[in-house]
């Protein structure tokens, strides 16, 4: 059985390591396009935020104790261009290692682009496959507009994008950034730029500043960032991003800090906006890889992710999606969704790997359930909003609570907010929003159990959740949230 | 309507202010025989651990506020000697505000006996109810051995009890304590006593240290405690204590710190140990307070608390009973248990109300979640220990796992233990212990939602927990652990 695997990431290394553990005589192969496998990548902001931390740190497993100690057949350097799913064969070129695949300002947008880069010289590959993973993950979505390819602008998605960032910021006496987009990446890395004493400001053409959580709950996050001394600018079209005007005038040997001005328009009232930086994060979110996946005829759903059932196999009895580039079912809605988060690539591979050891594996579903942390604030979210649930067709209906992370009398509290939504039909609980400085990341948990157990409100209500007085009020947050929510059921 | 209650502590004040919410003309009255109503008990250890605060801000309402704002008659200093279950009567004395009442050394063990109180001159009080909650609560297990009643011997179980302490380690110049019992309350004192810079021996007859966990995690705990000074004596049998001699010789006026010793006697070897202290904290475990329920001929359960069914009804159709006095249904067994913990008082009290009102409630059970602080290390627990699981007829089996509590590369991670078992007959997960200086606390409970909602471990193994790198590794440690205890089902 040959097991050819495409990338090398969280649902790729996975799965090749379990297929491996599940058969050891397996053939498998991993094929990825860049040099780094098996690394955490929701780590960066954190390793960024500290100068003296080497980001190689965040490498979880190398290269050569995949091929060693498991026996997988992993090339790095392998970017597979064709799939032929009536051939069985995958194929495409070896990218040497060159200073063009090592970290560099420049290639950091490029490297998203790789699949257009000149070949025609690279050494070609093909191989064949009996059952196939396709496990491309996601790519920054940088906006196809002026500048965006100036030196400077740079993404966060790749450890590739990590280090140039990094070596950017130490490199050329970075002072002020704009971070372009406002989701988890965007968030954290202001935390990790503000740690580096750079001056950060925000913007994105959304109105709303976390469309995703009960407006009451994203004003305390946004005053965290206020507090932090970062600048908010909702609803400004992104129009361009220039060399600002004295770097122009400049001998530009004089100066490797190409200082930058990114170019926007309220969408409200015309006016302009134009943020100076010296360097510009594009952090406007990701879509998924499923450009493979499209010429081989596979189906796509959601944002273009690949369409996959619970098996996760794809349109193609013989070909697997997981990770970042495929979709997934949600548990609250029993539909499909694209929810690209860490778990459920490790999940799905593992889930792939059993599935082509012969070891039937279906996985229910993603909550959709997330946390960050943003300087003290810890900000959490599983299943709908009440927005979400409502256009997902629910009878909707939430609440919106502050209580304290601490008992009474106990020392040290903070305010914990929660907005908890149910279904008023089925009386089901159907997502939760928190925000607090204590408490919050793991409480978040309990919530995501309920929503896989379809629990209702009232059932909720009644679970035993612990007390202490350190670690929380004897009605434990969500339940406070809950008992006022079934007053509204 | 006449709505008499029993006791003015969380579940009695929760029963009297909800059907006061629930019906404002209802006739509620609390019959209370201490001065103190409504207080964060779980805090006194927190409290007694700072000479700075006041007990009294563990108090969360006082006594006039439920009398004005909420319209109950609440009778403090009104102790119920008899329920008449026929006649429909509830009768006993007012005991006097007096120096007897107030905070004072010896009153903190007799006031656990006050039944035994003289009380022939006292007022007497009779009541007629319509409907009764007995809210007795639970009262300290004191052996009933030779020493006990010396001053300065201290069991913590209500506020006077905190007030007497925290005067008496302040007044006394307290600088060696010996704990008797390690559970909760011995342990959460421990870190309090040490804070204070006493010194901190523990004993108890068990030769287990805590029994209700893994042996594993027990280890760390108990390691914990080492570094921390403090000296464990399991398996001893305690003997009595006595003023020790170099005391028995001095004019007691001049000293009135007495030191004290508890005489041991190791239960393998037989050998003795006499263990020096100025203050000895009796805190060998709680009784359920159902003499009057005994005494009114209802029936009582597990450890002699009163049994109710799931509307918390007693045995007598007029009579409920809810609180630390009462017992439940294990949400893993379906029998019954009893674990007086306070969040189940404050629901039950609430469901009392409800059912008193004619808003027909009941409670499914409790999964026994638990946690507490000591020094720097969280100790949490849900459902039943592979040991119990064993007792209580399922085909059990459990892992051990150590993970960490950060993601990979990130900094400030710790080691967190888990302890998970399930049942190979029906694959549920029945029970978890977690260890650990972070991230503990919150974690259990998604895994005491999954036992309320009767998982499999292998339906909990798909659960979609929060990641992020500050706050856990990718795959939870609750999920780790559920992963490999999947292979052994």
């Amino acid at each position: 059985m040959k097991f050819v695997i495409i990338g090398g990431d969280a649902a790729g290394m996975s799965a090749a390591s379990r297929a491996k553990r599940n058969d050891p005589q397996m053939e498998v192969t991993v094929l990825e396009k860049s040099q780094d496998v098996s690394y955490s990548a929701c780590g960066m902001p954190y390793n960024i935020a500290d100068p003296l931390r080497d980001m190689d740190e965040l490498v979880v497993r190398k290269a050569d104790v995949f091929r060693q100690k498991n026996g997988i057949n992993l090339l790095t350097g392998h970017r597979v261009d064709k799939i032929d799913p009536v051939a069985k064969t995958v194929s495409g070129v070896i990218i040497p290692i060159s200073p063009s695949t090592s970290p560099s300002i420049s290639d950091s947008v490029n490297t998203n682009l790789s699949a257009n880069h000149e070949s025609e010289d690279y050494q070609t590959f093909s191989y064949p496959f009996d059952k196939l993973l396709i496990a491309t993950g996601a790519a920054p979505l940088v906006p196809n507009l002026e500048g965006f390819d100036l030196p400077g602008v740079m993404p966060l998605k790749s450890l590739e994008h990590g280090r140039a960032i990094k070596s950017f910021i130490s490199s050329s006496s970075v002072k002020k950034a704009v971070i372009i987009g406002m989701g988890y990446i965007g968030l954290e890395m202001c935390e990790a730029l503000r740690a580096r004493s750079i001056d950060v400001s925000m913007v994105k053409p959304g109105s709303q500043f976390l469309p995703w959580m009960a407006p009451e709950l994203a004003d305390v996050v946004k005053q965290e960032l206020i507090d932090n001394n970062v600048e908010i600018y909702s609803g400004y079209d992104i129009q361009r991003i220039e060399q600002s005007d004295k770097n122009k005038n400049k001998n530009p040997s004089q100066n490797i800090n190409s200082r930058l001005s990114v170019i926007c328009k309220n969408l409200n009232t015309n006016e302009n906006l134009t943020l100076n930086a010296d360097i510009i994060i594009a952090a406007s979110g990701v879509k998924p890889c499923s450009e493979l996946a499209v010429q081989a005829g596979l189906e796509t759903s959601i944002s273009g992710s690949i369409s996959v059932d619970k098996s996760l196999k794809t349109s193609d009895d013989n070909i697997y999606a997981a990770g970042d580039c495929a979709d997934s079912f949600h548990v609250v809605t029993d539909e499909k969704c694209w929810i690209p988060l860490a778990l459920r690539a490790n999940r799905a591979g593992w889930a792939v790997a059993d599935n082509v050891c012969g070891i039937d594996t279906l996985l229910p579903g993603v909550a959709g359930t997330a946390v960050f942390k943003m300087f003290d604030m810890q900000v959490a979210r599983t299943g709908l909003t009440v927005k979400e649930a409502v256009k997902a067709g629910f009878d909707a209906v939430q609440v919106v609570i502050q209580t304290r992370s601490k008992a009474h009398g106990h020392p040290g509290s903070n305010a914990i907010h929660v907005a908890m939504a149910a279904d008023k039909k089925s009386k089901r609980l159907i997502g939760v929003q928190m925000v607090g400085k204590d408490g919050v990341a793991h409480r978040i948990n309990a919530a995501a159990v309920a929503l896989h157990a379809k629990m209702t409100v009232a059932d909720f209500v009644q679970t035993d959740l612990a007390y202490a007085p350190p670690f929380g009020p004897v009605w434990d947050p969500l339940l406070t949230a809950a008992n006022q929510l079934l007053k509204k059921l």
